[in-house]
């Protein structure tokens, strides 16, 4: 496994970003599992895009294995899942919050939010996983509300906003995030329009 | 921009792996010049995924920039490039060779066979493009046609064929690689089936 940004923290030994439950930080393990759940099962092809590290110097001493002595993690210039689902390009970006009130649209970049609104444009299924830790609950946000909501200025969606608009993934263990039934139902929206 | 393992060469000064024309291992910049016009149009929206990189040390001297320590390359699972175009997934890898006389099967992973097999299940849009540096020519080559041919367990496939069965893409500046013409015309081909 690669040690993700998040993943510093906990080879690190500093655990604080672990919610009352001890399941907070687990959103992108549990879409890593739910894609090789659908890949398994030939439903669709999903992947998580390797984390972006800007390599500065290599060593060479081995030829079998060079040896990276120094890099640091760039910004991701798109969203961090993308895939194939019934012929159609799925997107989506993945975010946990700790807070009981609001989603704070500050975790989203700048050019996460034009990437999303780049892919739309084309016609792809984009959206944004939103897990509030504290009520362990996973939200299903279209990618067009999101942006609707970002062009109103909002600095974030309250909880109350995602019990009310958005679509709550049920927890399952297999798979742990089953956002595909929130995709069909997006799909089956688009085409009766 | 990342030192990409052919970066690396680059960085190194070694620079072997350059044609007679001095045009060698231009094919991912020339792709990536391409996506960035197709991006710029608003005509599609493909990118090249981040090399994997299995992180094993950080520093974290300096907060504001954790410096990977130690750090390895690790082989990619998936093609290279993905996207979407008008609705559709699009996924592909790029290939260059310097042979006058064929394209070594070799040269495109296992599970990357596996990866092109299971979005073609899934109805992308999925091909390889393949440069001969030596005759500064690319190919689109339908990723159905790359699976029937290692079916048949070749080991490469001959210029020959490609002079016959695949899509020329003529060279231009901008953008350097036209490939989505040659997915129009695959788009056209399965329309009218």
């Amino acid at each position: 496994m690669i040690n993700y940004p998040n993943g510093k923290k906990a080879s690190a030994k500093i655990s604080k970003k672990t919610s009352a439950s001890g399941r907070g930080m687990r959103l992108e393990e549990d879409i890593n599992q739910t894609n090789t759940y659908y890949l398994n099962l030939g439903k669709a092809v999903l992947h998580k895009k390797p984390t972006p590290i800007q390599v500065v110097n290599v060593d060479y001493q081995k030829r079998s294995a060079a040896r990276i002595s120094e890099a640091y993690y760039r910004t991701p210039s798109t969203t961090d899942y993308n895939g194939v689902y019934k012929g159609k390009a799925i997107d989506f970006e993945a975010k946990e919050t700790q807070s009981k009130t609001s989603f704070p649209l500050s975790s989203i970049h700048e050019h996460q939010f034009q990437h999303l609104e780049a892919v739309l444009a084309q016609g792809a299924i984009a959206f944004v996983l939103v897990r509030f830790t504290y009520y362990e609950e996973t939200y299903y946000l279209e990618a067009s509300q999101l942006l609707a909501l970002a062009k109103n200025s909002k600095r974030s969606i309250p909880y109350s906003w995602f019990q009310e608009q958005a679509v709550l993934i049920p927890y399952s263990l297999t798979p742990p995030v089953d956002y595909l039934k929130a995709v069909d139902a997006q799909l089956l929206k688009e085409k009766q329009k």
